[in-house]
């Protein structure tokens, strides 16, 4: 089935291949009004780029996004916005040796099976390359919830074994450090963890964190649209992503619900909770406080250590995998994360703006 | 937006509140040709029953289910299955002392700034009686799958801190023991812990695992659409996950690639993975082997315990909620996890029916 | 796949067939606040029934409709909204003349093809008696609508070769006539037409239009999602709909532009038509005016004249088809088009509610 | 909501507006394994390019079509198809006069009110240059559809009153006249018409049909999801078209349920009909015979002749619509139409290869 589209009323479709011509991504539904420009895509798409990134591929990528659509005198006009960055620095023959092999922790094997064909050139469509398509549909779902005073924010939590605790430093400096981690001394300590497992021909994983502030209370559809649920489909939806938490996550398990219940209070005529175990969800509709979401990364399946696999003939073959590979993929992947949780809030936005038949009426002046 | 649907191919709509006329499900997109009997339906249904369980509700409910369409002398014939489940043991009034409230933990808040109005009578769509549409139609999945050789087990992983190694037992007893542990010395020490929080008025959560055998390699549509993110989704929008692991989940974030990656190899025509730390998907499809999932749920929020919260009119106030709760979800949530996973791998399976054209050209005969 | 559910925001998923335990309907979407009970839905529900009417099969249905969620308090909750049918006065026995034989003009053929497997007794899920599940969920559209000023009617245009022109009669008076005709004197004339038909052992078929008022210009989806196209599809997928037109229809093909185009004009603060050729919809948005629909109804299939055909064993064999069918369609089919004209119109006026950020903003508060 | 995405398991979305920087589609769900190449994209997409069409726009575009993705050593291999046309010859200056206006028979004023803010060139999106993105993802269906033994051809049925009987020539000369009539005498006269047409400042409409032969029993999924349904959704979405009509359509209303019923019979081991007024298609389903489908479309609404309309500041205003316009649009819409009904089709035969569990079972090898 059509597997590269997501969302309902604010909705994407993405398309493109690491060794292709380009990358893309359709983006329909946008509100019209809406201050839009390449200039503030390319911005964010930015982020997301090895650049001087030293735990980063050194695949040296413009990632220039062309604007072709939807957008008018620099404001959207409602109509799908399409967007393409060209692939330019593909070393495509850096892929001959693994063309006929399956890589452990790989789509290979899957696609191979499920396709018959497989573009084996940087894990084609499977390629983190493809989350550049993400970044910018999220750069557009940003704005909009900036116009709506929603934020979205995110940073590295862990490296390895080594985590933070976001609460205690400013996430305005995450990007200061090539970890993405706004802890500085933390953020040393996972460049050196990094450059051991670069020399041992290994690699990393890790954990993002988002936190989406200025969500009011009522968003998100139950039973099976839940926001949560959506969130979850959102976040395991980029590769390399095993494990997602709402809230206080697995951590609740082992609570009693005494300690686990978040108290609501009001003061003058705002609703509290006196905690947020929840992470902002419950029953799978927002309660108006931050949203808190987690999203757990393996360690870059590509590593240049000698491994065991079979090849496209079914014989068991040892490989050691070349290329310009991330040692960890977290780092680029906050801004990925960052995207998906944008665009999920918004699409939820949009869909409650009609929950309550006073609302309705609202908008048909 | 109508959340209450979930599914593509294979799809299912649920209805009904907790204490209104009654719950319902229609399931459409059943392949014809399968046996299907209310007796079957009904089998499953009853494990997700309070009956004799001295850990759940004593709400007393037959929740005995009709078949109204979809089955013609016992085999479905393609058309929408449309089930109802009547709503009979409703003790309304028990909920006249929370109807001004906001329960901490649950949906209320959520449902009345979403909707302005709620049906508060045992958490209306919020309660976890609304899973019994779930099961029903996780058994018309379970069905189908077990006709294409696919099996979906669930159990109680852990409950509060006591935590099993489900390889070490055998997962048919596992509906021996009210906990639904199929290890019978850590289902007798959590019996023990279970029995504590009720006399202490409070609950406990837990996780529960699914594995899924026999789905066959190619399963899941990248990149939106692939199978871990779906099984998020559904798994997540069940009242009461607050986490969701595919394989190893949170652990593979500490690990090194060269310990985390699978190797793949051939014995005879047949491809096997020396581990299986990813559960079963790779870049969301499905590699051939076990998929493992578990489910975090929280402790269930409905505590005798007083507790601070506010009520409609914004007051602060105290409340002990009364009435018939469960301690904990997990045990009856073991088959309603279950139901989610088998609906969303069916879905998956069908759509991977058309991945090719060869397997297209050969469903024309 | 999962054809039995239509709309986006506003979501109607049916079930049932005509000789099975019931009918069904979930209405999921529906908009919080909205006055509803089974009373208001039953009214409309009657209009469908064949009655007294002498043009109409003599099953006689109560066609009783019971709500089982998502109303309390007589009230909208904003959760999926349950109805349930029971089928009372079956004749099932009437149809084993039938069992083995593909009716010409009916799905049975194309039914077994698909399934393997039909159910035979009355035309099971392809009966016109799915369509009671439409209604149900129309009432509830057309309740909405009223909330939001727009009111949808319809009416019998023709039988056979009998038209009518509705501007020149009250459209309040069609129910008065079994032929839901708003002219006495071409109802008169119809009524002898399908006399004659029931006389000669056949059947007729005739036009039904619906006029939509009260539309603000802007409701439609482009490019694929457009009111005409919505509608289009709505129309056609009831059973014995050939041809749907929008605004003059097929009449525009032999038309100069000039003749064609409707001339914009103001008044006061105002925008009008000179003309409404384009029948409310101009580029598949909605351009302010009254949207006119027709939907072209064949002739019921079900005749009891001898006719040529198959059997399943693929044996050329000639049938007369005994039971109790419509000579016409068209009549009880008028609050069927009603509210398939009114499901589409209602989602898509919520959809519209965020085509722009000014709208989006002011259902945030 | 996001309207430029149609189909399920064969998903199309399109974005681009006249004169922005370019048209492109998305093709999602194409089964791998077909061979696919820009040379033969462009040859159908040729088809719709004015050429030296003397009854079409002088607007000269290239329409070049480049795949970005989803292919690979030219086959498909089942990831998104990503597909852009550049505009070039764009006269945006043409448009300046009417920038401020809501020509009559136009969208604008429809986009004005929905979106506060409209792309005036051209039409922006609501331009007939959007339809090349619709033959391209077309001529994939097409492609795709040749390898299961399905054609969808079409011509012009007819130009303002002068009508053609297809079944008496051969659909392959369609294309050897402007007019895309198989019917010399016939063309020759619509020749001349439109010619008079072009003198008088004025435009004319007409008919296409389309024919799909080689669809097997059985595609179609009622209620909602009937393949007449979804081919009157298909149809209708395109601008201009103001009605769509099944096998004989509007005629059927006329006539007695024993004139209009196909007899079916048998003859060796096939299945046929006597005659195929219901179009190929019954109940929704097709029943193996052509299917046989028809869009009126109105006359281009842009015409030189001065009209009276209003301007975005409200006032009534006269107008002569200079530019580039065909005089009719039916000749290029043959090409768009038999692509909505190639794409409607296969998803259509896609989603029908799961309806029975033996049918699924030969998937799963």
């Amino acid at each position: 089935m059509a597997g590269s589209t997501i969302g309902n009323l604010f909705r994407v479709t993405t398309f493109g291949e690491s060794h292709g011509e380009g990358l893309g991504v359709v983006v329909d539904g946008a509100p019209a009004g809406v201050e839009l420009d390449e200039e503030y895509i390319q911005e964010v798409l930015d982020r997301r780029k090895p650049g001087n990134n030293p735990f980063a591929t050194k695949r040296n990528e413009a990632d220039k996004v062309h604007i072709l659509s939807g957008v008018f005198e620099g404001v959207t006009t409602g109509t799908p916005i399409g967007m393409v960055i060209y692939n330019e620095d593909q070393h495509s023959k850096d892929y001959s040796g693994i063309m006929n092999v399956m890589r452990p922790g790989h789509a290979d094997y899957g696609y191979k099976v499920k396709y018959g064909i497989r573009d084996y050139r940087g894990g084609g469509r499977a390629s983190g390359r493809e989350t550049a398509s993400r970044v910018a549909a999220g750069a557009v779902a940003k704005k909009i919830l900036g116009c709506l005073g929603v934020t979205v924010s995110a940073y590295t939590k862990s490296i390895g074994n080594i985590e933070i605790d976001y609460s205690r430093f400013d996430l305005a400096f995450a990007y200061e450090d090539p970890t993405v981690m706004p802890d500085r001394e933390a953020a040393m300590a996972a460049g050196e963890f990094l450059e051991k497992c670069i020399k041992d021909s290994d690699s990393a994983g890790g954990v993002v964190e988002c936190i989406v502030k200025g969500v009011p209370a009522g968003v998100g559809e139950p039973v099976f649209g839940k926001l949560d649920a959506e969130l979850s489909r959102a976040l395991m939806s980029i590769g390399a992503v095993k494990a997602v938490e709402i809230g206080d996550g697995v951590a609740v398990t082992g609570r009693y619900g005494s300690e686990n219940n978040d108290s609501f209070f009001t003061r003058g005529d705002s609703v509290y909770k006196a905690s947020n175990h929840a992470g902002g969800i419950l029953g799978g509709i927002s309660d108006g406080t931050d949203i808190i979401v987690r999203a757990h990364f393996k360690p870059t399946p590509s590593i240049s250590k000698e491994q065991e696999t079979i090849n496209e003939k079914g014989e068991n073959v040892r490989i050691k995998i070349k290329g310009r590979h991330d040692p960890i993929v977290v780092p680029r992947a906050v801004v990925v994360s960052e995207s998906m949780v944008a665009i999920t809030v918004l699409d939820a936005i949009m869909i409650n703006a009609v929950s309550k038949i006073d609302k309705l009426k609202l908008t048909l002046e």
